[in-house]
Order: C-alpha cells, then sequence, then structure tokens
C-alpha cells in the first residue's frame, strides 16, 4: 500500500489534518511536507534500528512520528511521566538506538546512556540524501509501547502498520465515516488511546484537534464551539467533563464520547444518559491497537455498563477452565482480530502465555450476556487504573523490596475520586524503616503517578496456601 | 474473520438486511438463518468444486449466494441475458460442476450438460449434515465473473473474501459511513456493480433495496420516499431518472448517485448538477471488485468528467510506452490494490498480459490531470458498452463470421438515445447471404444485447498494413 500520508496528501491536501486550540492548523500536505523534511534531518543521525520519542501532544511529536515512518523506523514511545532510569530499562527492553524528544527534556534525558537529540536541534541539521518510504509493508513494526505485566517489568508491544490500519478501518465500520467528523485528541499520543487518533486522522482524511493534555475548559470549549464530533475520554476525564457541561447540553453534532481505558461506574454512566451525552462504552489495551470491543450508541441505554460487542473484524471468547464459557459465566477476556499484536518484543516466555491457538489472553475478567454482550467485571484482578494510566502492583513492590530493611510489600488500590484509583502500599519491614524513607526511594524510581499514596506497616501480608501474595485481602 | 455473515447476524440481528419494493424485508438474523439452512440442502446435491448461479435478483439469490459461502463453494454468476451456448462455454471454462438457478430459467438450462437445481426444488431437499463455514478463509476464492477479452471468448475473473471485503472497506473510507444508509440496487446481482453491494450490506450492517432489475418508476420512488441514501447507476439508467424526476427534486438524505459503469456524457453531468443530485462518478471494473477510482462529493462540480481519484488502499498510474505518463498524457490506466483480481482463472496468456510487476492492466485509455484527477478518455478501445453491459466485438464477429458465406465481419458502435451504444456489424459475404439471415444466427448464439442492430453489406473492410481490422474506421 502506498504510504499512507503520502496518499492522504494527494487525495485531499488541502484538508485540515490538526488543529490546535490557539486556532493553529496544518493541513495534510504540510504534514507530509513537514514530516519528509524532518525524515531526512533524522537520517544524519539514526538510519535504523528502533527510534525513542519522549515528547507530549504536539504537531512537533506528530510530525516526527511521521518522519519515523517514512524511514521505516519503528517508533517506542515513552511515557513523559516516568522516571528517567525507567525510560532506560524500556530504551534497553526495547533496543532503543537514538532517543529523540521534546525540547523541555532536555535536563530529564541528560543522563539517558544513548545518544539523545531534542526536536528543536534535529530541525536545525542538514539534510540527508535517503530514500523515503513509497509502498508500506505493512506487515513491518511501525511501533512499541509499553504494558506493565502481572509480574516483572514492562513488556514492549509490537504494532505493526496492518495493526493500526485494521484497528481504524473496524473502529469506521462501527462508529460510522462522517464528512463533518472532527476528533478530539487529549489522551497522550504515547499510549495507544491517542496515537491510534493520529492514524484515523491520515485514513480518513479527518482532522484531529489535538491538546497537549486533558485541560477540562479547553475540551468543553472544543465540543461547545469547536465543531468537534468525536473524542475519546477515560472515566476520570469523562466525570469531569460532565461536572464542567453542568445543566448544558452538548451540540447535536457531537456524536461521540468514546469512553475507554478501565471500567466505568454505573452512576457515571447514568449521569451522562440524563444529559444527553452520546457515550460509547470501549473495551481495549495497548495489545488491541486500541478498541477491539465497542458498545454501539444504539444499545447504550439497553446495555448500560457492557462494554458492547466486538468489532467486525475481531473475535471475543470468555475462557474458564480452558473451556468457552457459557453465557453470563464469569472467565478470562480473550481476543482475536487483525488489530491484535502480534506479540511482546523479545518476550517468548510472555508470548506464549498469552497467544494460544491464535486467541489473545487478555487476563482481564468478564462474561458475555445471552446476546453476546460483554461485561467486563474486572481488569487483570492487580491491575490498578489511576487517571486512565496503568499500574502494576508488582513493580511498586518490586521497588519497595529493593530498600533494605523492607521484607515484605503488597500494593493495591483505594477508591480515589479524583483519579478512580491510587495505589498504597502494604509494607513488613526492620524496625527504623520509616514511610517517608520508602516514599523518597519510590519517588526517585517510579512515575509520581505510581507512588503509593499511604504506606500502612504490618506484622506480615495475607498470603494462600502457596505462599503467593492475596493482595485483595490486603486492605482487610 | 469470523463469516461477514454470521458475525453481523450476532452483531445486529434485528437490522434490515433485504428490502424489496412490495415491503417484504429480510433481518440479518432471519438472512443467516435461511443461508444456513439453504447451505445444508444444497449439500445433499454439491459438496465442493465450482457452482453456477443463474437468478435475476431477488432475496432467493441473496439466500442461495450466501449458502455458498458457508460451504466454501465458488459462485460462479452467469448473466441471464445470455443464451445457452454462451452459459454452457462459460461452464466449461469455469469448471463447474453445479448449476442452481431461478425457477424461471428451467426451460432455459435444460439443454445444459450439467446437473442443474431450481431454488425451489433445493428447498424441498432434506438437510444434509455438513460443517458450515464458521471462520472464513479471506484468501480462498469467493465468486467468479465473466469479462470479455478483446479477442476470443470471455474470461472469468475470479474475486476472493479479500478482494471483496477491501472493496466494501475503501468504498467506506471514501463515501463515508452514515448509520442511516441504505444502498439500492437495481444493477443486476451477477454483474460486480451488484454483487458489491450484497458485501457492503453485511459488512456495513446496512440495509439492501433490492429490485429485480432498474424500473424507473420503482427507482424514482425509492428514493423519494423511501429513504434510499445511495444508489448504483449507469448512464443510462440514470439519465433515465433525471428525466423522471423532472421539475423535482431528491430528498436531502439522498447522498450519494454512484455513476459508473462506462463513460458519462457531459451534459448528462450537468443536467445532475443542475437539479443538485449528488452524482459521484467511479471508474471501476470486474477485475477490480468494482469502484477503484471515484471522485468524491466534494470536486465533483470543479472536476466536472473526472473518474476522481485512486480509493485510500488502490493506486493508479498512466503507461505509454511501457514509462508513467506526465500529467495530461493520455495512456493505459493501469492500477494496484488489494481489490483487484489475482487473475483470471485458468487463462495464463491473458495473465501475463495483464499483470506486470503487480500492476494490473486495464487496457482503457485515460490521464490524469496536475492535481492526480482520473479522466478517462475511451474504455478499451473496441469495448462497446449497452445499457451498463459490455459487448466485445471480437466475440459478435466471431459469430458472424461462423455463418457460412460471411469471409469478414466487424462490429462497432453506434450511438443511442436509449442504451448510450449499441452495436452495428460490417460484412463481407457471398451472393446470397443476407442480413435475416444473419440475424437469425446471431440470435441463436448471442444475448440479445449483443446482436447487431444493423448489418451493412461492404465489399471490403478497413485494415491497417498488418491487415487488421480497423474498427474504428468501419463507419467511415
Amino acid at each position: 500500500m502506498e504510504h499512507w500520508l503520502t496518499k492522504r496528501a494527494y487525495l485531499t491536501p488541502d484538508n485540515i489534518a490538526i488543529e490546535l486550540s490557539n486556532g493553529e492548523t496544518l493541513t495534510f500536505a504540510q504534514l507530509y511536507e513537514r514530516a519528509c523534511a524532518f525524515a531526512s534531518k533524522v537520517y544524519t543521525v539514526h538510519q535504523n534500528g528502533h527510534i525513542a520519542m519522549l515528547s507530549n501532544n504536539s504537531i512537533d511529536m506528530v510530525v516526527a512520528f511521521w518522519a519515523c515512518t517514512y524511514l521505516n523506523v519503528p517508533v517506542v514511545f515513552l511515557n513523559t511521566r516516568l522516571t528517567t532510569r525507567e525510560w532506560q530499562i524500556q530504551c534497553e527492553d526495547a533496543d532503543v538506538e537514538t532517543v529523540i524528544y521534546a525540547d523541555q527534556y532536555k535536563e530529564s534525558v541528560e543522563s539517558l546512556a544513548l545518544p539523545t537529540y531534542p526536536f528543536a536541534d534535529i530541525d536545525t541539521f542538514k539534510s540527508s540524501a535517503c530514500t523515503l518510504t513509497t509502498d508500506m509493508d505493512l506487515n513491518s513494526v511501525c511501533s512499541l509501547m509499553f504494558t506493565s505485566g502481572t509480574t516483572g517489568r514492562a513488556k514492549p508491544v509490537i504494532h505493526t502498520y496492518h495493526n493500526h490500519w485494521s484497528s481504524a478501518v473496524a473502529s469506521a465500520l462501527n462508529l460510522g465515516l462522517m464528512p463533518n467528523d472532527k476528533w478530539l485528541a487529549c489522551l497522550p499520543l504515547f499510549h495507544i488511546g491517542g496515537l491510534s487518533i493520529l492514524f484515523k486522522s491520515v485514513i480518513y482524511g479527518m482532522p484531529v484537534y489535538l491538546l497537549e493534555r486533558f485541560d477540562e475548559e479547553k475540551v468543553h470549549n472544543a465540543i461547545m464551539n469547536q465543531d468537534v464530533t468525536i473524542i475519546s475520554v477515560v472515566a476520570v476525564t469523562c466525570s469531569r467533563l460532565l461536572d464542567r457541561l453542568a445543566d448544558g447540553y452538548y451540540p447535536s453534532s457531537f456524536r461521540c464520547m468514546l469512553l475507554g481505558g478501565g471500567p466505568a461506574p454505573k452512576p457515571l454512566l447514568e449521569k451522562a444518559k440524563e444529559k444527553n451525552v452520546p457515550i460509547v462504552q470501549t473495551y481495549g489495551m495497548t495489545e488491541t491497537s486500541s478498541q477491539i470491543v465497542t458498545l454501539s450508541e444504539a444499545d447504550a441505554l439497553r446495555k448500560l455498563g457492557s462494554a458492547g460487542k466486538p468489532l467486525f473484524s475481531a473475535s471475543l471468547q470468555i475462557h474458564a477452565n480452558n473451556k468457552t464459557t457459557k453465557p453470563n459465566e464469569v472467565g478470562e477476556i480473550v481476543v482475536k482480530g487483525p488489530m491484535v499484536t502480534s506479540g511482546y518484543y523479545h518476550r517468548e516466555k510472555a508470548n506464549k502465555e498469552a497467544f494460544r491457538n491464535g486467541w489473545f489472553h487478555t487476563g482481564d475478567l468478564g462474561y458475555v450476556d445471552e446476546e453476546g454482550f460483554l461485561f467486563v467485571v474486572d481488569r487483570r484482578s492487580d491491575l490498578i487504573i489511576s487517571g486512565g494510566e496503568n499500574i502494576y502492583p508488582a513493580e511498586v513492590e518490586e521497588v519497595l523490596l529493593s530498600f533494605k530493611g523492607v521484607q515484605e510489600a503488597g500494593v493495591t488500590a483505594i477508591e480515589d475520586s479524583k483519579w478512580g484509583q491510587v495505589p498504597v502500599a502494604y509494607v513488613v519491614a526492620n524496625e527504623g524503616v520509616t514511610a517517608e524513607q520508602l516514599l523518597v526511594h519510590c519517588s526517585a524510581r517510579l512515575a509520581s503517578f505510581k507512588v503509593p499514596k499511604t504506606i500502612y506497616f504490618r506484622d506480615q501480608l495475607p498470603r494462600n496456601a502457596t505462599n503467593k501474595l492475596q493482595r485483595h485481602l490486603l486492605q482487610s
């Protein structure tokens, strides 16, 4: 297939690709030209192998990403909220050879043991003679993003161009495609929920209304006055938008508030219903290149709380004891489809566990009702979702256990009115170890959203017969 | 991928799949059930190999087609307007083992040297135990349709499921996908322009408003009063609809009159423009599984007469002297994309000629302007298009030459106000051969639309230096 952005710039050169809240816009022709120009500059310092990108949402980031696709260089997306130590580990795990970053991260990347270049410097490079991709090989790797596992360190998820293509197509077949569509991106582009909007934009020929981050005033204004028709949100941001909406109503052209990134509390859905907000619940994850199960608006009220049915090209089953369950019986959610990752990069063991007979085992629990609607009962039992960010207790526990004098550690979530959930830690430690010491220790090693909000000292932690930590009993 | 109809019946069981002009409807769940039931009955008489289908548009035909997909049996579509002799040749060329047909063709198929079964008889069969397809192999053959060549006999075009899937997706990315879409099918389902609507229906979850044939009153009424939003037409039927519309206007929900099947006369486009009829010009053929180049409505007026730009996943070039031409330079239209056939069935020589370096050489002439819009100058120079049906002079000439006493024959088109074009023949024959004899001879062997409207006797036919017939000089 011809390179998507090249094709889009040929099909609708003057249509808007990106719109910012300050009114700045970029057409597809301009995006194409900037991406190609940037590619020939990146090529001066990086020709092959993986490149890591560290940036908040910006036009520069979008340009830099498409530039890498023109070099056929896979992009490893780094979460800007992590610590330098976490970036270093991820760069090693994903075989990153070069890091490019938004200028504001200059100090943070200094200690990385890799060549690093800010976007602004790259812009001053001389263009190198290089061959830009004209025809995409859809089976080649486009991007890698990290997702944490139940045990051990975060795993890099491989996304091919075909994964992203299939995701964009499947979403369109489900949500429809209107000539006036404009999709607001306030989720980070380094997460799949954000990045997937960039592909939709280019494949559909649709403008993205791009915000650096979620800002309820800016989002509210964009929906009310800037003709945004679709927005991707998580429960926390959805809730804040509904509060901001107060007694008002969104314009009728606003057709979809796509709610993913974790379970949605029923009161939130009921509140949305009262205000006629077109919530479309969805279930997906990095491994499925964003949505894989989505509730259509037609069923939204009748099936409140359901994540819907699989997208047209995807398949869904619930497994328990290695068998497909009956309706309403809870089991593990397993999925299949062309948007599902081919696997984790260089993680043979994890791949063997997750992919069996062509099905991806999500580790999440749920059931389907008689009509085939999915109800997610619980994300991977120990997964904590805080403001849309995934926190795996095992990773935080590992950091706590690395502190001298800590004998046992268990991390679990408590409800939080702002973030949905926040992590707290239960620790068995030698005398003299203080909560303050542990928090300092964690803050130096973990993204701030992963640092436990409270540390409780205990004489022992609940464990089962095989001595496995029972996290669900920590709070009892 | 799960079988499309199974998946659709699961996703939106109660949505309308097919609507007839008498008000009869079939939901996706009903279509699924009928197709599965019919499949197990067909299986009683046909398990493997190609099946030919002879039918005008009807629910029975749609059910029978999907039934074959559940048996993974490729369907060879026969044009109902052909003669028994032509069907026999096509069945042989496509390795057909069984013919199933609409009851009205009972007499016509009697002399076919193959097992033949009317739909009604099959319905009375006992169901056989058989395994219906659950997961489609997208690379397997779904359908075969005949297209004539510039020389020799008609060639069976292979369509895989992947071709049809790619066509439906590419069309949606270009035309958009509205929740209220309803596509009127009045083109025969045995032609790709008709059949492709069935795939769109199931993949999009969209109702098809199915007519047995083009009937301007019924079509007019469906657009005016039955919420049809899209219709596929050819120039002749488009013109008749515009005449029927007279001084009226279509409702604003009617969003697309997709005009394909040959060049559109400019006066017709201008007339449509005056009446605000949303004509969307397209270029495609059996080999491209319907549309491959389509003009967006946004460009319709600015680029009147253009067929548009290639669909997102398709590519277009103009070749002359084995090189890509400059803008505005006429050459052969060559295309590439996942909707393009993998080839003609058992036609090695034709495949070698048509497919070179991954590009399909259409034989049609055209150019692209500076912005990349395609203008079709002429369909394959000798192709005659009469009411949307293709007529290849070579085939008609062959039949004329088989009449004792005919020494030379040349067939060309004259303009016709009703059909666009009709064929006429120029013949060099021994004394005593009459036009009446030749017409009787042709009528026994050719579909009526292929029979020359007039036969002119000449002393010699125009030929070039290598003695090749110069059809374009026949009328001079």
